[in-house]
C-alpha cells in the first residue's frame, strides 16, 4: 500500500510544511541517508503545541505532541521529496522532550513519535535507533525531533 | 587478540543487555555503520545508576556511571550483532549528563565511557569524534550515550 | 575561489585549534563524511566566550558567540585535514544554547553560526540540517555545535 494511502486508512491528516525558523535546510540527502532537520508539533492550522512536560502539560498530552512532530516531520519531508514512498526505512531518532528537570519519562513521550511511524512505515521499517531526552526548546515547543531515514 | 579476551584481561564484565525501555530497536546497521541507541548505566543485577551529577552525585561516580554504559552498550551489540569483534571502530558518541544547571565538567564525566572504550578498542579504534553536554535524562539515570560504530 | 582567501575577503580569521578538553579525536572520517566534535565558542586570544544566554549574556551576544563557534569549527577541520577546500557542504548541524529554561530563540543564537558558513561555503553548500536546542554545556561556555560536513 501506498504511504498516502496508508495515511488515509489510519486517519491522519499532515499539517502544513512548517516555514523555515531559521537559517538551514529542512532536508539534506547524502546518497541514501536523508538527515531531517528539527521538527516542532504544529497543528493542522499551523500553530504550534506549547508547554513545559511536568509542569503544564501531562505525559498525555505530550504523547500527542510528539505524534503531531510525527505528522509534521513526514509534511516535511513531502514537501521535500514530493513522495513518502522513497523512504526505505527509518534509522535514528533524537526525541527532545520541553520538560522540567524531574520529569523522568520522555521515552514515554516521544513513544508518540514512534508508535506513528511504526504504523505508517511498519514495525519493521518504521522502527529505529533513538535516544529520548529532556532540554530546552525553541519557542516553548513541548517537543521537538530530529532524524535519519534511508532512502530506496 | 579477540574483544572477549580483551574484556577477561582487563576484569571487565558485561551486564545483561537492558530490556527495551520504549518503541524503538536497540542497534540499526546501514551499509557498515552501526547506530546504537541512547544507553543508560546497567549495574551487573540489572539494576541502573541512578543520580543528578551536582546535586547527589561526584564528578567521580559520574564518571564510573559513564564507564557502566559503555559496557552496557557493549552487551547491547553484543546481543544485537552477535560478536563485537565485527566492531571496526568508534566514529561518534553523544554523552548526555544528568546534571545541575551550574555543572561545568561533562567531558570528565563522559571520560568514562571513553577511557573503557580506548581500552577495549584501542585508542586508534576506541576514541571517536565526542560532545558532551548536560541534559534531562529518562528514569533519573546518571548519564545516557548513544553512538556510532563503524563495522569491519 | 579557495576558502582562504574568503575568509580574508571576509576579514574572518580563525582562532587557533583548540585543545583537547577530554578523550575523544577532534574529527572523524567515514568515506566521504567528516564528523567533527561539540566545538566551543575560542576567541583569537584562545579564550573562550562564557555565560548563559538570558541569564548573563544577550541573544546578540549568543549569536555572536555562535559566529565564534563556527570559526573554532574551521580551525579544528583545517588543523586535521589541512585544507579547507576539501569540504563540499555541511550537511548536519546540532547547535546548543547553554540558557535558561525560559529562554526560546536558541534558533536566531545559532544562526550566527549558520550565516557564517553560509558566507564561507555559499548558501547552497554552506546551509545544511539543523536543530538549534538548550541544554547546560561544560566550562559554561554559551554555545557548542556539533557537526557533519561532507567532502569532495
Amino acid at each position: 500500500m501506498k504511504i498516502e494511502e496508508k495515511l488515509k486508512e489510519l486517519k491522519l491528516e499532515l499539517p502544513p510544511a512548517p516555514p523555515l525558523g531559521g537559517v538551514y535546510k529542512p532536508v539534506v540527502i547524502v546518497g541514501k541517508m536523508l538527515y531531517v532537520s528539527g521538527q516542532g508539533p504544529m497543528r493542522l492550522d499551523g500553530s504550534k503545541i506549547i508547554g513545559r512536560v511536568g509542569e503544564n502539560m501531562s505525559l498525555e498530552e505530550g504523547y500527542a505532541a510528539a505524534k503531531q512532530v510525527g505528522l509534521t516531520m513526514l509534511s516535511t519531508i513531502q514537501s521535500e521529496i514530493g513522495d513518502l514512498d522513497k523512504i526505505k526505512r527509518l534509522v535514528k531518532t533524537l526525541g527532545m522532550v520541553n520538560c522540567t528537570p524531574d520529569f523522568k519519562s520522555q521515552p514515554k513521550v516521544i513513544n508518540g513519535y514512534s508508535d506513528l511511524m511504526g504504523e505508517v512505515f511498519g514495525k519493521d521499517n518504521g522502527v529505529g535507533a533513538r535516544s529520548a531526552v529532556g532540554m530546552m526548546l525553541p519557542g516553548g515547543i513541548a517537543v521537538e525531533i530530529e532524524a535519519i531515514f534511508e532512502l530506496y
